[in-house]
């Protein structure tokens, strides 16, 4: 899928590659993948500064010259749209002596320009003025470089490798799929900025099963069918009962014009997935009550849509409903310690106080994510221990781990 | 001494070992030792993760169910008391995903279970379900790992290592010495967490001399022998009043049915040692007074016991005296940094405000610690410049000192 | 020019040397240079560790028994006053176990006695006490290890290296321009401690052009001509008043005895200049209103003289003006953080609220080394992104940027 990736792939040190050959497929990871720098690099090398990250919102940049900037593992970039209405990405460093160029994580100018000389930019990336007489160099070598960029439906896509994984498949499906929520013209209700004391790989890992939601999340588990899901999968005789909830589930979204969806959390392709699951019934929303917190979203017309789940290893998952949507980008700090921007999205008509409160939109999900940073935390602080050895994953419950694994692993073997 | 230990120790990095090569006796210890990222680490894997190590007092896990953790270097620890009345020792890392399994430094449970999936175990560590089946592992195979543990007359000892080095006369002598002091049944009155901006070393080398003391410890000398000891050893004419010192003292310990001592430092056995010393004449017990600053301990039965002084090198002393015990447990932070955990322990029948209060109890030990801690600090600042070279010991003063080089070195060199 | 310094220099890691041989000359330097450990260590050993730095003033240490210390990378020095009225630095770090010796930044005693063992010596560094029967070690041999101290004019100046760099012109030119300013004599009226987060060489190459003056300094655009002589620089056209301005200053400077300069920058020796400059027709001192800000310094006679120039590589520049002078002293805390000490220093005689005011002597610096620090941890910022690849330098506006990296490269590289 991504030949051409490979050749473009940094190498790792002989310790992180002897780690990744040790590994034993169907047990968590050794202690290094979690806590040593040297794996650290490899995970960004081969990993945050290779693949796909999601970055943000199209609607983060509604005009011509709105940017917005991200900085992942010391890289920095600016998403920009033009003149032309095309949103465009660059690395935000200026051509001259490094300089950052824009210096706010949100602004608008109908230029971009460098703070330290003024070196000044179209939202084309193209330098304005000419440089061969006094540098030495022709202006057309001296543009913001270019940083692959892909909008799928609303939700952008980047990725700092020169020939980047496949993205099509994801980018097609998930455009297509979030396309009834029109994400592209919602907005964001309010954002958390969450730090967790734990690997960006424990937190994956912990997003990839509920099979931790019985003892660690109580207002999730009403309103979602996770549990349900994997006590079927352990005791068959519940099977019957899960797959009628499937099947009215279906049918709703059948009637509302949607794709068809499962309980299941399953990866639609190797590191991607997006598709609808049902929520608890007489629940028209995730929310802590079923009752909706918002006025619906984009085109949905009726309420209780499910909920569409998305997820782009390696740092973003959404769950998108009828009248708002949660997601989380995940961004590596440190082998210890990662950074997790919460979104709550909601129709960019609706109005705060009227249509929605925070009071109301937040609780399931941020009651959720906390939760989950203190099991991460507690995970990280044990897998750092010398006495920690790789344990057995359950074959029916933490075959997603597994998978987020295999794929992580074979990342850094590639 | 520890011939089984030695297999197990771990390699070291090469420009570690360089440095203890160099390593000149009688001299103090290169720069490197002190704030070197591979040495630290030698010293983890050499020594901390390997020698025994103080963690706690058996009365702290008094009954069935309760626990004590403990944090060295990264290696989580969870030491518990069984249904059998057994103090036992774990890895507190889960054998599922490796997190914690016991959160809190001090608690009780009937069973250990894991926050993150409830993997649950009994107190003596065996898991308590199934896993054949789901995880494809036994289950006698995923039992909590057991840590070594011993119990000295109530001073409980661990050691990470496979074959540790031998701990048996130490363990018997520390037992029975304490025995009149009862430490099992014992009370800490007080905790006092310091963190020392210095290596371990630096703190432990502090504590091997009294050179130190005459320009630092106006409040220790009045209490205690030792600036007359080290005076003595200087010149020889002093020496006759401090024997008579001795005399008087071993009369009075005989007296009380105690081990005869002496007012040494020296070490008993390689790294730890176990002897009474007196305490200044007048006085009854190591106080800024002299007099009493609680009831007495155990089975002592009259004050004026001398001081039992307790050291286990590389993290443990401890001053025992008639009414409380003072002492000090060691954890290596950084190259730079330990933590010191003060320790104020009374007759567990002692009440505050009546047979003892902390105004009282504590300045002599708070005091001292604290202008030790800062002339460790200025060292470490000192020792960290590429100007520091080793100096010269005292061959009279600081024999413990290059008694305490000789013993490290040779554990970084075995 | 400093070839029996070059034995001495340290061997530097082989992706430090890679670093260096992949440098192009007129490109800003590689993204390693900035943010890698390797690299820093290399310019510790290389740089700071062996070249001259400035460390105060000798008017800082008046009298017999004053001290001052610098730390510098670890390296922890003292400067004194002897009796003998020499000045003399030290590495401050006691021949005994290596504590430091003198813990404050200024102080005062008739010896240097250690806070550890009392290990006491005499101003000169020698050692007060016989050492030969105790610790095996004659005296003579534990002195203080002395550091190398030069006084240029007033401005000490010292290095750690066995065989230093020649700095005899730097020291006689420095010593004779700034003799009518009389710095021996002079006071700090103030000192401001600034965290940059940079790399130390990023601050210096902002202090080696202006071509980023206009956009950010518009205070100290008011006051300095440096604007206007890059502006002819890029247009002949303006040089002729450019010229004239050049030579109606040297005429002022003719008059009242003092050497002629230019509106320049550039380095007289290789890594040091020390040159007058104009200030801006009809200002006579750098201050935001052109009016004096303090009462004369020294043997300045009438104000306007323009501004004296001081710059020594790594750690120094200072602006001397008739009746203030404005320095910062660099020092490195990392590879992407620098401590800078700004320091305003006015004559000895001036009283504070009647020759001067805090409110009218700092502004003019304090605003633009401000300025600087954002511009600098900005382009920290940029650089150290993997998107970063080194620009070209303007031929006409950088070249002493150029000149400075020419500078580095070469120490790195020697």
């Amino acid at each position: 899928m991504d030949g051409a990736g490979r050749e473009a792939r940094a190498t790792i040190s002989p310790a992180a590659a002897a780690c990744v050959a040790r590994h034993v497929p169907g047990r968590s990871l050794e202690r290094d993948f979690y806590v040593d720098e040297s794996l650290f690099a490899a995970d960004v090398a081969r990993i945050h500064h290779r693949h796909w990250l999601f970055v943000g919102y199209s609607f983060e940049v509604a005009n011509p010259g709105d940017y917005l900037t991200y900085s992942v593992a010391g890289a920095e970039i600016v998403v920009v749209r033009g003149q032309d209405g095309a949103i465009r990405a660059f690395h935000n460093v200026c051509r001259h002596r490094g300089s950052k160029v824009c210096l706010s994580e949100h602004g608008h100018g109908s230029v971009l320009a460098c703070p330290y000389h003024k070196w000044t930019y179209r939202l084309d990336g193209s330098l304005m003025f000419d440089t061969k007489k006094e540098f030495g160099v022709d202006r057309s070598e001296l543009g913001l470089r270019p940083v692959k960029l892909v909008d799928a439906g609303g939700l952008l896509f980047f990725s700092l490798a020169e020939n980047p994984p496949d993205f099509g498949d994801a980018a097609a499906t998930i455009a297509r799929k979030m396309k009834p929520h029109a994400i592209h013209r919602a907005k964001i209700a309010h954002e958390i900025d969450y730090v967790v004391k734990a690997n960006w790989k424990v937190v994956f890992q912990n997003n990839r099963e509920c099979y931790h939601c019985t003892p660690n999340h109580k207002e999730y588990n009403t309103a979602a069918y996770d549990v349900m899901r994997d006590n079927a999968v352990v005791d068959p005789t519940l099977q019957p009962a899960m797959d009628a909830v499937i099947e009215q589930a279906n049918a709703r979204f059948a009637e509302l014009g949607l794709d068809t969806g499962d309980a299941s959390s399953n990866m639609t392709g190797r590191n991607w997935r997006c598709h609808r699951t049902p929520v608890m019934e007489g629940f028209l929303t995730q929310s802590m009550d079923g009752k909706l917190v918002s006025s619906l979203m984009g085109d949905i017309k009726e309420p209780d849509s499910g909920t569409l789940r998305t997820t782009v290893f390696p740092n973003f998952w959404q769950h998108t409903n009828c009248d708002f949507a949660a997601a989380a980008r995940l961004t590596p700090i440190g082998p210890g310690e990662t950074h997790v921007r919460g979104y709550w999205l909601v129709d960019a008509r609706a109005v705060e106080g009227k249509d929605y409160t925070l009071e109301r939109l937040l609780p399931i999900w941020d009651i959720t994510n906390k939760q989950d940073w203190k099991i991460c935390a507690d995970q990280q602080a044990g897998v750092s221990s010398p006495g920690y050895v790789p344990g057995p994953y359950s074959t029916l419950r933490e075959r997603n781990v597994a998978h987020f694994d295999d794929w992580y692993i074979g990342e850094l073997r590639g």
